[in-house]
């Protein structure tokens, strides 16, 4: 054990997902019993470090929160303390750098290290405090599994059990109603959500970002399905599919119109095209945030557990500046700089792709 | 037993709907094994009946089926023999009255009575049978809940247990992130799920259809839980929750539009409008069909059993056009031909609406 | 309201069972938000007003609870204040009548009236401290749904949905193996938990305390199924149920054995004489205490929360020692001394037992 | 493709398993739709081969049970065709090897490759067929996750998260009671189940066959948490848990008893020896066969559409007599006949044990 290493902090950032409490307990657990160390929640990610909410964690604080979604810390998904808004006189935001309250508060506390669990954004940001010289242990933390250095990421096995879920329950419909059903699952640049849950469920069609579709290649499923007396097509379709040579279709608000306008999200846009090139009716439902939320499955409850075992241990064996990883089965940690702006996309030939093609399933090309 | 009941015919019309298949299953099986009949299956509700697609019905076709949502004879949920659209030689749709096709095919498989399970919509069909001498009983569907006669329905458990568990997930994602969210539940005119889900998840705010709401009082109890220090508000909302005065919201489509552009529902409406109003960050996600689909909960399974049980027993001691109904906790039944038209909504002073406001749910008033 | 209604104590006692948190949560949100009444927790059933064990409970107190399975005010099955153990000199139980200490303790909170959560062990204390004058209302409590007065306890639907979800699980291995399966669920004298979930898992078998079983009837049910080529019998036994003409089964430690030795419940005892009968595998499953633990289903916390608002409502319009109960949709109040002693069992002739015969399910007769 | 692959044979052994269905469907439609090879498959284990119980699988027979738990084959979890048991004259069983009867049914259907699913059991017995020159291809299976050569099978996730729901439950009954709980779960001779589900659900004690456990160390831990306030203990035991030095308790029936007599498990009699040494009240439930039935999760389909693709693509790739593994992320093959007789178990300093004890977890050392 390091002898400078007494008091540690711990943050979570970006968006909700299932698990964080679970890293916040083992991390806060180990500490505590195994090392007589004193941990320290920051409120609101980065937010509570530049406005000094930082607060004890005590053993009771961290009892039965294992099986609890959310962070009990809160957390924040838009602070960035090199950038931080601030009303001008007029009330217009203006962006400060914080940088230096954020290392005041820090020495105020007397923080030896910080564990910081988020993804890519909160990363980034851990990265520059790791360049002002504090040592940071990342926990990667992304309900998308996209984050490149790690095989999985918690909180990805709840958001395929919820998509997958939902999936189970439109594939009775489509078949009673003979129709097509689409679930819009997240996955804004990397489709892993929608390839797992979709083989999952069997669905006959997955649309995922790194394998642009043909809306004439997805039509012939379709039409083929109905031909050989299939009463339904189930299709799985992340939030971030496009079209081949197409542009990505995305939310907007028509700022024009006297009513809120919206743009369909692309699930519905290819639920419309398909019944205007086929006739066959066609549904689309967005599962939007209950796939963030909630309490994680026993999977995502181990793994984030042992991700906040190994943020501490990494502390403890005097590692610097690392992010906590899984490689094939094994937890282990890479350089927390090496990572940054890198994302894990399905690659075109990935196992799981081929295994789903040849079962049957069509990705629009 | 009446004299001339031998060969019973069954659809199921209308939307999906769990238990279904359940109602199918008590009324195949008490024929068969009880009282030695033949059941008939007529496919995709009344399409099946134009279209002669009439098939025996045999003990193990209803085995295993129980768990299973939707429904094996398939559905239909715009198909009404008074109004059927056939092609004319240009492709146009033509609108003619098939009920002779219907009472020829009825009459060439010597059905002695029919059980026809459904909705208001489904029922009025079987009005039009009623009259034309054909012994009706009909089970009465909805996942809404809102069928004049009967104190609850099967489907609505099972609808009201979907959406309550996507408040649950949501409610973690609220808290971390100081956040309003909603879910938008189905119910076009009745508020049921949406009263039921609410307060099974215990939702700070319900809008149903029945109590107009007033952007205000809901903005007011956004911005009062936020200054007492709750990080989060949720909202439980029916499709169909209009405002005072107000007109309803509904979803269309532009057609003047290059792409499909589409009017937000009443959740995203609302939801943009806490924000402008509040400035307190605000997420909607639009349930769907998920709350039709999928195997039902145990209590629907148990309700459609005896619905379907006693649909046959109606038959059996001679009764005709009746719609079986739950009063209290007794299944009996009801003139079909009385509930017309009718439909059940959320009354002002329900003892539920009135125990959510006392435990401090606001309803937008 | 009454003129001296300003304090009112709250207590659970008897088993867990889920839904409590609800009526908890129900009764203290009402009193607050709507009638600023003070209202205080007595934790532990009855022990907690013997040992002066009361604290105040504030609105925060109870945010976030009404998902959560269990009593946060703790409970016991087995204090009573007449007849309380306590060690004499040689440490040897001696039981003393504390009745006295409770009036005490319940003079020194100020308390003006009781609001007791619990079974009909708990109301029969609650009676006793009505004969003393003091002012209780009774929230009937019971998972086995057994409580006469009232048509329906919370808790019973979620035992309901815990046990169909086993009888669904060892459905498909019993399928898969040519086997008899046997799910044993709580019911020592009612067997509602085995009749509701039976049925919703299409049960072949059920067997309840109300109806005394046959093994030859419930052997021949096993092979005729058999015979039809059905690869598997499905049983859900309550733990209750008894042959005819025999007495129960019960569980008991033989105390001469070096180890500890046990006879099997009735769920083993029926599989083993399954087996010798007909030389079918046969294996069974003891549900326990999973049937009583956990976050409600909706149904139950929709239920709970009525219960509670009722039982502070029959408060505030002057009634006096009153069981809140549910008849038919309806919820009111009936005297709570009247309902002492009586247990509300299955009815031979229950609907739900004469439509489940009727779709082929043996009862063991 | 070999050129003499055409018809292949796929048979499930052993017990019931989530995942089996996903397997079968994924070997047919790889094998009907990419490949245009025939399928058959063998009921009810090495059973249909020695009795010609071998049918044609078609695309259809496939569809929609990827969810299903079980298997639409069969299995059978006692027969090894090198001691078959046949009735002799006076009815008692005589034992004879049947190979040269399977090997002509093999033949009979111009089988040209068995694709074997299966645990050590149904290996052993493949082998020996791969002995006789057929070519056996193996998919592993076992919810215990305990056999050799590959880093996990499918169905334990599902087994999995069936422990930790009831985990889950019991954990509110522990605290609102004063108690102890302990929820037996399957591992006879491993404890990766137990482990599992124990870290998942933050159980306070987990004990495996692997790590043998001292009841003195096990009571120390309970009284400590009382001690320390905490209302409860949760205890996660695998059923082969066995204490130091002393010899593993199990199941048996006393065959000189009029009633049937049996020991306890190991829950139970660790429940009855805590009640003993600590007079704290402690309950065992035994989960049983709930956890190898039913829906698989989505992971096990996942996991098992990619064995039984891989299986195939095994044989295409004119592969033979291989185990399909998972070696970290990776599907692969390993020698069927290198894995014989071996067992994987849980290693003393596992990571997830080191990472358990860390955050407070006794494993009754």
């Amino acid at each position: 054990m390091p002898a400078n290493l007494r008091r540690i902090g711990v943050l979570t950032g970006g968006g909700d997902c299932p698990g964080l409490n679970a890293v916040i307990r083992a991390v806060t657990k180990t500490a505590i019993l195994r090392h007589q160390l004193d941990v320290f929640g920051i409120e609101d990610g980065f937010q509570g470090l530049i406005q000094n909410r930082i607060r004890p964690l005590l053993s009771d604080d961290v009892s039965n929160i294992l099986t609890q979604g959310g962070t009990i810390l809160g957390t924040n998904n838009k602070c960035d303390p090199r950038r931080y808004a601030v009303p001008d006189a007029a009330g217009k935001p203006v962006f400060l750098d914080v940088t230096d309250r954020c290392m005041e508060h820090f020495r105020l506390h007397q923080l030896d290290a910080l564990i910081v669990i988020g993804g890519d954004g909160t990363m980034a940001v851990a990265s520059h405090f790791v360049r002002q010289g504090i040592n940071c242990i990342g926990v990667p933390k992304t309900i998308d599994n996209d984050l490149e250095g790690t095989d999985v990421t918690f909180g990805f096995a709840t958001a395929v059990q919820v998509a997958a879920e939902a999936l189970d329950r439109v594939h009775t419909t489509a078949a009673s109603h003979h129709r097509a059903m689409i679930v819009e699952v997240m996955g804004r640049n990397a489709g892993w959500i929608a390839l797992h849950a979709g083989v999952a469920s069997g669905a006959d069609v997955i649309l995922i970002p790194e394998i642009p579709y043909s809306m004439d290649a997805v039509c012939r499923k379709v039409v083929d399905r109905s031909r050989h007396g299939k009463r339904f097509t189930i299709l799985c379709v992340s939030e971030g599919a496009k079209p081949a040579g197409g542009r990505q279709v995305v939310r907007k608000v028509d700022p024009t119109s006297p009513d809120p306008i919206r743009l369909g999200g692309v699930g519905q846009v290819i639920a419309d095209q398909i019944e205007q090139q086929t006739g066959i009716e066609t549904r689309c439902t967005v599962l939007g945030h209950v796939q963030r939320g909630g309490t994680p499955v026993p999977d995502d409850r181990v793994l984030a557990t042992q991700f906040g075992h190994a943020a501490f241990q990494a502390l403890m064996s005097g590692k610097q500046n690392r992010l906590v990883v899984m490689k094939g089965r094994t937890v282990t940690d890479v350089d927390l700089l090496s990572i940054e702006g890198k994302q894990r996309l399905v690659p075109l030939e990935h196992p799981l792709v081929v295994s789903a093609k040849d079962v049957g399933t069509c990705f629009g090309e």
